[in-house]
C-alpha cells in the first residue's frame, strides 16, 4: 500500500535492526484518515470473504479494528491484557511474550463473544515474531470458530511471524512488508 | 441520546450498586454501528468548538475516540498505563488509581503529540470517579494546551466523577448519565 509505505518512509525512525517506531501515526498518535485508507485496502484483499467479526488486542490495535469494520459491517472484539475486576470468569486464554515491554502476559477473551459460527478476520498493527497472531489463532480454535483471514498494517518479515501460519490455507495480507532494517533506513519487500 | 439508553437497558448488567457491565457493546465487544452514532452525537454537541485532537486512554476509549475523530478530521492521542522500550523518553505523567484493575499507574503521553497551540476534546468511555479525566487535565495543562471539551459516554453521576471540572469553564457532556445502580435496574438522570 503505497499510501502506508510513503508514511513510514517520511514518519517512521528505524532503532538498530529490529525496532521501527510509528508513533506519530499507528500507535500512540493515531492518523484516522491513514486508518480508512487502511480499512479500505483491508476490505478490498479480503472482498469476497465471510466475515463476522473482527478480532484484535489491546490497545494499538484496536483503532485499525474500529475503523476497518465499518467497511465489513460487523462488531470488533479485542484481546485483554490484564484482569479486570468486572471481566467474565468464563474466558479463551492464551500466553504472549511481548518484546516491547518485556513481560509475558495471559491473552483473554470472554468466551460469550466467540462462538463456533463466526468467520474471523484478525487484524493488527504489527506482525513481528507472531507471538500475538499465534495467541489468538489459539483462542479462535479453542472457540471452535473459523479464522477467514489476517490483517496486518506493517509485516517485519525478517522476523519469521508468518511461520505461524505454515501448512495452513489462511489468508494473510501485509499492507507494508518490510524485508530489513539497516542504518536507519526501511528497505521493504518488492510486492 | 436514547439509543445508547435502550443498548444499556438491553444489554448491561448491573452489580451491586457500583459496577455496571457493558463489555457486549462498549469495552470488549465493540458495537462500531452505534459507535457512528455516538461519534455523530458528540459532533453536535461540540458543534462550532475548535478541536485539534482528540485525547483518550488506552484501551477503552480508543475505539470511541477513532470513530468520533472521522468527524472530527483531527487525530487521536492516547495515554499510556505501561513503559514501552521503544516509547519516547520525553512524556508527559499523571498518576491515576484503577478502581477496575485495584492497581496505581503513571499514564503517559509523549511530549512531542501535545502543543501549547492545541485545542482538546477529551473522550472516554466511563466518567466514575473522575480519575482518569483528572491526570488528562494535568497533562494538557502541563503541555501548556486548552481542553476545549470532555465527551464521556456514560457517566456514573453517583460517582461525583464531574467534581473535576467544577470551578473551570470545561463543557462535559455526558450521552447517558446514571443517577443510581439498584436490584440490577439502571436509573439514569433526566435530562
Amino acid at each position: 500500500m503505497e499510501l502506508l509505505k510513503q508514511k513510514i518512509q517520511k514518519e517512521g525512525t528505524v532503532i538498530g535492526s529490529n525496532i521501527l517506531k510509528v508513533d506519530s501515526f499507528l500507535n500512540h498518535q493515531l492518523d484516522v484518515q491513514l486508518f480508512n485508507e487502511i480499512g479500505k485496502e483491508f476490505k478490498r484483499r479480503f472482498e469476497g470473504k465471510e466475515i463476522t467479526k473482527i478480532l484484535t488486542v489491546e490497545a494499538s490495535g484496536i483503532g485499525i479494528a474500529c475503523i476497518t469494520a465499518q467497511y465489513f459491517n460487523v462488531p470488533v472484539v479485542f484481546g485483554k491484557k490484564q484482569q479486570a475486576v468486572n471481566m467474565d470468569p468464563e474466558s479463551y486464554e492464551a500466553e504472549v511474550f511481548s518484546f516491547t515491554k518485556k513481560n509475558t502476559y495471559q491473552l483473554k477473551i470472554a468466551k460469550r463473544f466467540l462462538q463456533p459460527q463466526d468467520k474471523i478476520l484478525i487484524i493488527d498493527d504489527f506482525l513481528a515474531s507472531g507471538n500475538v497472531v499465534q495467541a489468538l489463532l489459539k483462542i479462535v480454535k479453542d472457540a471452535g470458530a473459523e479464522v477467514a483471514g489476517i490483517g496486518i498494517v506493517i509485516e517485519k518479515a525478517f522476523q519469521k511471524g508468518r511461520d505461524v501460519i505454515k501448512d495452513s490455507q489462511i489468508q494473510l495480507e501485509s499492507l507494508a512488508c518490510i524485508e530489513h532494517l539497516e542504518a536507519g533506513k526501511v528497505y521493504f519487500r518488492e510486492e
